[in-house]
This record gives structure tokens, sequence and C-alpha cells, in this order.
């Protein structure tokens, strides 16, 4: 039984201190958040403890592990924290919005063998996973394109915006973070990207984009297309395409049964797919918990590494320089 | 190029005469109706000219073949009339809703070796042959079941109920042919029928079923399902299942365009399903044209005989004895 | 929290006992088995007492449930038990083979009021009961037709086909249940049933069925077709169709994953659908404990009621008497 | 009757002459090709008169329009030899592949008011141009995104490399064209291009790319992004996808029956999509012809003009400066 801390409480720190509580192998043990009464709220919904104050509950000596969901520009604090006191970390993306901070914490954590998981939930989606699966098998042969969709139900409200760092560092990351697992040993060389603000008045304002699309290249040549949007009226569309010298897989949306309705109106309609991330990638977030409490117990090396979170940013840092420029930028994720 | 008279220029008839003015290898030359308003029309239309009678239109020496899509009760006339004047000819279906007048006729016509065609245009479907032609490839091993369903759009008036000779031999004898079809040498031996009037004031007052559902076993020991309604308010709905020991296959129903459209009621919503015979089966009319075209020039077997044909028929009447009786019945095909 | 006993702990016992463990409301209190090696098996994997006897874990107080999961010829008995220990019961289908049997234990339990659920699981599965909930809410008007085509992956071995009652008392018996779910109050009055055996050795020494068709007639008029099979290559095909005056739906099969690939031999292939009844209907599974837990907590009645049980029994020896007789048996639910 | 002269009877020279000749509205009278062989193949397959120049074939009083399916340096040519002849003319894409000689041809015809429609046949595929007619009706409301898949099954022979122009005048060409279809009024103001050359060993010895991905950006900030192949093992790719506001619509793949397969190693998999552009967009053809035929009968403007042809070239050679100088490249369209 591993015996968690959570830190952050707010909509998706309630979300994974359910994932604990009800996990076979994990306990909730600690929460801390800035704001009391959702520490509270989470605590007593979980039969755990409030906790004063981070440093107390990540250095409890119950505890054998840290779950950092909370706002992003405390991870950075947390996962040096966790790793001073040597308790394994599942931290939320991304690390932080600034490549400076990401690189500081980096530098102070060098040392520390201590386990970091970062939370690109969409790796442990069983039918992303099954691509790079299928991928590995050598189904689909040698790999020449990824194309990823991913657009958001409807747009957030302003201080999301003015809190998220920006289209490409909020949502992008994990498509960016996807199409890295995808490649494997193969690294991101170039990038173009464009952005667009087609219809979101919070976006106007927040100086930021509500629409998308991006092209990579990697050092073997696969080309990567990634489009995303801000608002799909039809749902949390979330598909993934691989294409290769022999065949393609396509990852598809997903509802919530198998239903398929005939009218006078319409013929064969589905079901609406999920509506958001929450509904669409559950399982996948249950199946992070596993990696993580997996590798926790076998002491075992982490599968999503603070690296891979950097260089998601990286990624993210280099579309914006495209966006603004208008040329193609080189990747540098030394 | 095979030279045709056309005997009957109603909805049907008019179709086949536009089918034979644009093969390559045909030419539609007389047209006979006893109502001379459509002949004209259809003559007109296709450059052909109006017959003065039936007779007179068959027996034309620059007439190599004849298409009879009259009414159903002078079809037996004019397949006589066809083949002692030793004319190939293409006959719509049923051959007469009377087995005694399919037996006399049968009778007439056992000397001659004139050709002779049924019009069950459904076996030349392409999805549907597909399914047959992979059976006999062996590709789902053993065959141990067929389900039909084939629901038209919307019911026909009364005047056309009060002709057409009820339910299972207007519409079910579509399915009990393509049941044979599929089945090859394999004779079918028992039926069970359930009629139904449930939504049809018309069916009510022609003593007529709108709904059924059929079970047939075939020698082998095969089992076929047929379910029947006179209206599905989304279309015309034709589909064929058949399942064996290695395999299933579905041919299912067709839309006009590839367009699949996501909104925010419906996800992945097809474009309506044809609309009905004419659309749906619009290739399959064609196509066997192409085929008895084929047998005229080559003076090959009819694909689709007389027997056929009368087979058909002998399925529909049992299938009446069952409803009534509410028995399992055994086909006497003698 | 409820205590649960569980009597039974062979394959379907041990999936209940998982399921109650797992359940944040049950608790697995007690395991009682004949078979001595299967009860503490059970027992351990889940923390549970092994009891001496079916009648000391029924009894002991501190147990709240009882879910009855061992061989059918047993059910009978323990259901009176727990009903005359007042001890709400959840009992896996069918409740006997015998219908005189089930008709004493009616007898016996008449003056209770203690629940008891029979477990026809698929009443659960979210997109069967869609149909049922879209069909109440009048989404596609009068109903029509129901077809239900339930096949299993691969055929059992001959100890289970002895001890099973035949194909349609073991497997149509689901489909019979489900049917009557669908119509809700609409009473089943007829049926056609035709039994074959193709293929599997097994089932012709223990002279039973391996494939079988079925037609019903409700009532009101309603159509409903059933088709089962001991075998399909490509896996569990479960799937249930309503037609009505204003629509149709199709509840379809379903795959782990929304992967589809493209090959050069194939277009579009999707992930096989799930092997068998414990993947395809574990959620079923769990929401049929969670509507039962309900039910106890609440005092209400139960969902699915021991003449649920009765009355597909009942339809599955009316089925046998059509095949038998080759006729339509007129259905007795008295 | 509309009389043509066919200059070219290469391949797609005989599919037109096929598709004319089969018209109930048009005549094919003369044939001209460098290749007498081809000519004379042609000429004696559809009962036409082979030309002993082009300029007899076009000036021949007899001959109502020309249809140009020659060697590309050879449109212009033609194109202005028809105009000077007042012969409304269908001419096959690309115009040409050098911009200078594009600009001299117009010219040249500048001053004339001949018909002239190019062959972008796309535009008249059922499925591609119902999204265009669902967008223009406000379907999907404010268009955001358009998304075109577009790979051939396998890659061409080194000649057809050699003489092509290059993969994106040669295939692009076609989206690029599509993709300002779809967009209407909106005109394309930024292109972002990345070639590659993954697998073709033709395709590096002709120095052209065998993989390819675009981005490009309308004026009202429309983002479209296009990727191309040369070979994809499965058939040939065609999808497009249009996103808005209000929706989102994808015109598919398409097979040539409705059939789907269910075996024990694959699950409802679909019959092998078309092969390659005559099969896929046969009708696309045929329906090209009759706007053609339509627009000389009622003498009204051409529906894909020069400028389209020249509009499309533009962006292929922006595609190739994007590529060239890794940067987003500002199109310039007068």
């Amino acid at each position: 039984m591993i015996n968690f801390t959570l830190l952050g409480a707010g909509r998706i720190g309630k979300m994974h201190a359910k994932i604990i509580s009800e996990h076979e192998d994990a306990n909730l043990v600690n929460v801390y958040d800035v704001n009391q009464e959702f520490a509270s709220q989470v605590a007593s919904d979980n039969k755990a403890n409030i906790a004063k104050s981070a440093m107390d509950a990540v250095q409890d000596e119950n505890v054998d592990a840290v779950l950092i969901a909370s706002a992003t520009p405390t991870h950075t604090e947390y996962l040096i924290m966790s790793s001073e006191a040597d308790k394994p970390v599942l931290c939320e993306k991304p690390i932080d919005l600034d490549i400076n901070k990401v690189n500081e914490c980096r530098d102070r954590i060098s040392g520390s063998t201590n386990l970091i998981q970062i939370g690109f939930n969409r790796r442990f989606d069983k039918s992303h996973a099954s691509l790079k699966q299928a991928y590995s098998n050598g189904e689909i042969g040698e790999l020449e394109k990824i194309i990823i969709t991913s657009r958001d139900p409807s747009p957030p409200g302003l201080d999301y915006l003015n809190a998220a760092g920006g289209f490409f560092r909020d949502t992008t990351i994990h498509d960016f973070d996807l199409s890295r697992f995808i490649l494997g040993d193969d690294p991101i060389v170039e990038i173009s990207a464009f952005g667009d603000n087609l219809f979101d008045e919070n976006a106007k304002i927040a100086n930021d984009f509500d629409t998308a699309m991006f092209i990579l290249r990697s050092k073997a040549g696969v080309l990567i297309h990634i489009n995303n949007s801000r608002r799909a009226v039809y749902g949390y569309d979330q598909r993934v395409e691989i294409f290769g010298s022999k065949g393609m897989m396509i990852s598809g949306n997903q509802t919530p049964t198998s239903v398929r309705k005939y009218t006078d109106t319409h013929t064969s309609s589905k079901e609406p797919i999920y509506n958001f991330f929450i509904e669409r990638y559950e399982q996948a977030y249950k199946d992070q918990l596993n990696e993580f409490i997996a590798s926790v117990k076998s002491k075992s090396k982490s599968k999503v590494t603070f690296e891979d979170g950097r260089n998601a940013l990286i990624l993210a840092n280099a579309a914006y320089e495209s966006q603004n420029n208008k040329k193609v930028v080189s990747i540098d994720f030394s």
C-alpha cells in the first residue's frame, strides 16, 4: 500500500484524490492546498488529513509518495521539496511555463535518484498507446507521418487563459509529448507553427490563440502534423493517426455506448463523443497512477521523465518563435 | 447490338427503357402498353416505336429480345408469346401470383429452349453478390445462418396493395430468392412465418400485412431469418448477413456519398441511405441487363430461371400456410 | 456498507467475489462452496471467511445479503434459505432448469417480502439499457421489432453441456429476458423455435443444439427475432436492434480500443471485439451489484424479480415444445 | 450533341475518349496524338477519325469543343490554338509547369471569351463537393480549418517523375485547388511546406519528394493542412475534413461495396478502398464533362477557370520556396 500526499485540491486535484482512494494499492493520507476550503473538502471526501503546509504534508514519515496537482508556478518548488525528502513524485504537466525555472529545477534535482513522473496521461490511453505498441512491433513498417487532432469542446474563461501560459504551452504541450512518445528515440528537429484567433473574445483579450496548426520534422524525416482548437461543438475531439510503409492506424474518438440511431433526419448517428478530458481519459489517469505505483514499488526508472516535461516545453517555446518570425525553427533540446 | 421490345411502360417499364437505351449493346425498338399514354411517352423519350399490340411488338423481325415489365397477370401470356416466337425474354418478378397459372405456363414452355431470365435484380447487386462469391470461395467456411433485413421506406397505396398479391408474394419473394441464391444447391425444406398488421390502415383494408418475420431451414441445416416492413422512416433498409464456421460477412446499407457530419446534436452521422429500390439497386438493374444480353449473345443458359421464379412463389405460399396454421410448413418444390 | 455471503466459488463466483470486494459499499464476509479448495482460494484472495455450511454462511448475523453463484440445482434451496433468514439475495440465472422446482420454490417464498434479484446482467449493460431507455422516451415511436444476435465465441466442454440444461435454457434464456425487459408491460404470447446441430460434436453427444433461431410475438404484435450460436470465430457477438415507427436503434459490438488499422490486405479493420461475457459485460456485472445494493439500502422492490426468472424459463420450455412439435406455441405464464 | 476533338491519347486521354463516347450529349470526332499508335487505337475504339495534326483536329468545322489530355508542355499551345479557333476547351491540369509560360498564354488569350475549363476533377466529386455545399449552406458555421489527406497507392516510375514537374506541382496542385474551391472568395495568403524523401529511390534520383506536409492560411484566418504521400499500401487515400463554428464534416474514403467481414483475425474489416484516381474519381470525371457540356450549351462562364489553374501553380511554386528557405512564404496571385 502506497500512502500519498496530494498537493493541490482544485478540479484536477479532486479527480486525482478520488483515483488514489479507489486504487487498491494506494491510500490518500494528506491533502494540502493554499485554499483551505478546497483542501478540507477533498480531505473529508477521501478520509484524509488536512496538512498545515506542503512541507509537513511531504515530509510526513507515513507518506510514501507525492502527487502534485497544484497551480503550475508551485510545481518546481514542490518537485524540489519532494526530491529532497526522497519521496517519489507524480507531477501534473507542465513542469513550469518558464524554461528558466525548469532549468533551475533541473539543476537542483540533478543529483537525486528520486522518481519523478510527469503527468502526460495521454501516453497511458489504451487506444493511443496501442498505436505506439503496434509501431514498435513493426505493424506499420517504417514510420513516415503522425497526425494529431486535439480539440477542446469549449474555450475556458479569461482567468484560466491568463494563468495557462498560452495555447501552445497549455494545450499543444500534450500533443508535443504524444509525438515524442510515438517517435521514441527519434528526436524532433524542426517546427513550423500557425496560431490564430478566430472566435474567442477572451483569447483575444489574453493575447492568446484559439486555433492552431503545426508541422514538425524528426531527425529521421518523419513529418508530424498537429491541429488544435479551443472549441469543437461536437465534443472533445481526440484522434491520432500514424502512417508508415506497411500501413496506417487511427486511434479514433470514443463514445460512452456502442449505440447507433437511425431516424428520418439522421442515418447511423453515434452517441455524442466524450465531452472532455476527465471522461475521455478517465482510464488513462488511472493507468498513469498504476504505472507510477508500479515504479515506486519496483524502484524502476520513470517512464515519463522530467526531461520529457522539459522537452515538451522547449517545443512549445520554439512554436511561438516560429509563429512570431514566420519561419521554420530548429529545435535545441540541450 | 440487341434490339428490344418493351412490354409495359409504367414506373418500372420506364426505368428499364432508359437502361436499355443507355446500354452500348442494346437498342429499344418497340414499346407496348395497354395504356397508350404510357407507351407513347416512353417511346418518344427513347426514340422507339409504339407497337399496336404485344404480339406485333414481339414478333417484329427486327426484335432480338423482350423485356416484360407489364402488370403481373399478363406475365405468363407474354412469356409464352415470346417463347413461341423464340425471343429471349427478361421478365419482371413475380411470374404470377397464382401457382396454377405458373404451372400452366411451365407446361406450355416446357419444350422450348428459349432463354428466360426472371428479374430478381438483387442477385446482381455488387454487395449482396460478393457475399455469395465469398461464401463460394470458402471465406466464411461452412454456411450456418443467413439473416436478411428488407424494409421499404413507406407503404404503397391501396390500389397497389389490392393488386400486389400480398406482402409475402410481393416483397418477401425477393428475400426468398436471395436466400435460395446464396444457398446454391442446398434446398429450403421448412418455413415458419409471422405476419402482422401494426400501422398501415390500407394494409388492414386490403387484408394484408405490413410487418413480417420468417425462419427457414435448408436441407443442410442452414437457418435463415428474414424480416420485412412496409415502412422504415430512415430509408430503404437492405442488409444481408451470412454467418459460417470461419466468419461472418455483412452487406450493409449504402449512402450516396461518403460524408459524415459532427454537430452539437449528432456525432458521426452519415448521409441518409438511399430512399428506395430504383436508387439503391440502379447498378443491379443495369448488371441484370448486362447478364441477360451476355446470355443472349453467347446463347448460354439462364442464370435466373423460370424455376427460380416458381420456387420463390412456392415459398411465399408456404409462408401464408405457416402464418395461417401457426405451424412449421414443409416445402415441396415438385 | 453491505456485508455479503457468497455461495459458490467457481468461475462466476470468483468474479462476483472480486466485484464485491472492490465495491466501495460492499464487503465480502463469508464464502461457501462444496469444493473446499475453491472456497479457500476465493476467501483468501478477498480476505473473507470460509463458512462451514451454506446455512452458517447465510445466517451469520454479520451478513446483510447473499449472492448465489453456486451450481444451478442448489439455487432454489439457497433462495429459500436466504428468504427464511430475511437476507436479500442476488441469484445467478437460471433459478432452476426444472419448472416444477421453480414453482415449488415460488410457493415456499410466496409470503416473504425478502428482496430477490435474478442475475440477468445484460439488463444493466449501458448500451442495451440505453435502447430500452430511448424507447421509453418515445425516441423510436411505437415498437414493432426486436432483433437480438447473441453468439458465444466457442463451444463449452461436454461436462458443461451435460449440466447446463440445454441451449435454450442456458443461453437463449438471457435473450428471452432481454426481450421481456425491452417489451416492458407487453407480454410475449407466441414462440416458434428452430434448433440445429451443425458443428459441435459434444453438443451432439449431449443431445443439444449449437445453433438456433426464434421468432416471438408479443400481445401488442411486436415481433422478436433471436439468433444464437455456440461459436463465432470473431468473438462474442452481442447485438440488439429495436425498430419502431419513428426509427431504429442498434446496440453494437464493442472493442477494447477505438483503433482502426489499414494495411495492404485490410481496410478499416477494427480491433477484435471482446472475447466473452466476463470482458464484454464487466461493467454490467458491476452495475447489477450497484442496483442490488441500492435496493437493499432503500428497501425498494426488486428490478429483476423471481417472476422474471420464472418467465424466462417458461419461454425456454415453450421453445423446446415448438422445436419438437414444429408448431407455434402459445405462452402461458400463469 | 457536342462534337469533340481529343488532343492526347495516352492513359488519361483514353479514359476521356471513353467518357465522351458514352455521354448521351457528346460525340468523339477527332483524335490527335504525336504517337500515331495511341491515336489510332483510341480512334478505332471510339469510332473517331485520326487527325493529321492538332491544328486540323481543332479547326475541323464539325468540331464544337476540344479536350486537351496531351503532355503538359503542349497545353498552352493547344489552349491558344483552341481559343483562336473559338472552340471551348476542357484542359487537363496543370496548365504548364512553368509560370512564365502560363503567364504568356494568359496574355495571348486575354481578349478571348472562349470557354476554358481546367480539369480539376475533384471539385466534381459528389462527396467532396457536398462539403463545399454544406459549408455554403451554413451547416458548419464559420469555416476555421480544412484538412486534406491525399496519398497515392504507389509511386510512379522515373520517366513519369522526370516529366511531372515535382511532387508539389504534379500532386499537391489538386489539393491546392480543392482548398481554394472550398474557401471560395477567401484567398490563401501564406504557406509553409515540408517536403521529404523517405522511401522512393526514383524520387531521390529525380531530386523529388515522396512525402509532404503543408500549412496554408487564408486571408480570413482559415488554417489549411494538406498531407501527401506517393505510396499508401492500403490504397488511394482521399479524405477531406472541414471544421467550423457549428460542426465538422468529413468526406471519407470509398469502397466498391458496402460489405464488412469478421473473421478470427479481423473484426469489421471493409473491402479495400479504390486503388487509384480512375476508379475513385470515375463519376467526378463524368460530372466534370457534364459541367463542361452544360457550359458550352448555355454559353455560361467557366466554373474552373484558367486563373484557377494559374493560382494552383503559384501555390505550388510558393511551396517550393517555403521548403527551400525554411520560412513561411506570402502568396502573390497578381
